[in-house]
């Protein structure tokens, strides 16, 4: 295997051990069954298990990450949105990216190089969220009046919230339910702006 | 010490050691010092060190519960509401609330007694959130088309999610910084009110 290849093969290897074995079980050994590789294949292409751990969340975010920016880039109303946020979302589900980083963040001391990676991950998603509401709301009236910067620092925030509470089974609604209530509000959302030409 | 007294002191000594060293540091003989008592005084008044986090949970949620339900019960603008609950959060922060309910909802595991405490604690907290919700829309055109539970729900997770990033240093403007974005729609949503004489 080229370096690469075999990089991108543990981390994604690691991202499916952290989803369904949980950080502390999370050993090389581990991610090598999973993978189906010897582990010291780990140590011939990383440091250490905490720089797998690094390079596993920067890998799962912004894999995620470009797929999103694919996804609803072209979208122009709020309710094609949040139907592509549901799709999104479900693949998150589905590829293990959100029990992983669940775990990952979990395992996070502040001055650790896994937080110092949770703060750029964080910021690029901020981004990301910033230009998905600069186009909700640009040409409305309500345009200069909505912290975009706030807001996007919210809708992240509640993201992993909500991901907390869903992987404890503490949600009454859960993503599904939160999800068709925002339906709902980005109807009304695009009629109001359909109304003022926008 | 009597059996209610000492057990109050063991947890508000849990509630401390989480706080300032995190949950793999907090075993009998932390909390012990940490509280000024033996290590035996645990054992006596409670099973084992999970029953202490599973308590300590439990105490630490109720008694910030029943603060914010005492400082916001009566509040019937959204601009007084959002500076008590500026102030409540600082006291959150300040008594180590927040830390420790981070490292007990990090540390649990979906089918262990502690997430099964996690699902009760939220539940109790989604239906202060949903009266507050309630109390800013009865009375506008809003509150048949607000999704009360939805967005207690949302609130809730957000507040985990702000929490979970703060700690980490995640967040660009932070807790404050959204806050004073809230008290500007705040006062939006006041002038709505008074203007229709809700």
């Amino acid at each position: 295997m080229a370096h690469e290849a075999a990089r991108s093969r543990i981390l994604q290897a690691t991202v499916r051990t952290l989803a369904s074995q949980g950080y502390a079980r999370t050993t090389a050994r581990a991610i090598a069954r999973s993978g189906g590789f010897a582990p010291g294949v780990i140590y011939y292409h990383f440091r250490d298990l905490e720089e797998v751990f690094v390079d596993t969340l920067r890998f799962t975010s912004r894999a995620r990450l470009e797929q999103y920016r694919a996804e609803t880039g072209g979208v122009d109303t709020a309710v094609e949105l949040v139907r592509r946020l549901r799709i999104l979302y479900a693949e998150d589900v589905e590829e293990g990216h959100i029990a992983a980083v669940q775990e990952l963040v979990a395992a996070a001391n502040a001055s650790s190089p896994l937080a110092e990676r949770v703060r750029g991950e964080t910021s690029a998603w901020h981004d990301y969220a910033e230009g998905a509401i600069r186009m909700l709301v640009d040409g409305t009236p309500f345009a200069g009046h909505v912290p975009v910067a706030e807001l996007a620092e919210t809708v992240v925030a509640t993201y992993l919230g909500l991901e907390m509470l869903s992987h404890l089974g503490a949600g009454r609604l859960g993503p599904g339910g939160l999800l068709d209530a925002a339906e709902q509000w980005a109807a009304l959302l695009d009629a109001f702006r359909s109304s003022i030409g926008g």
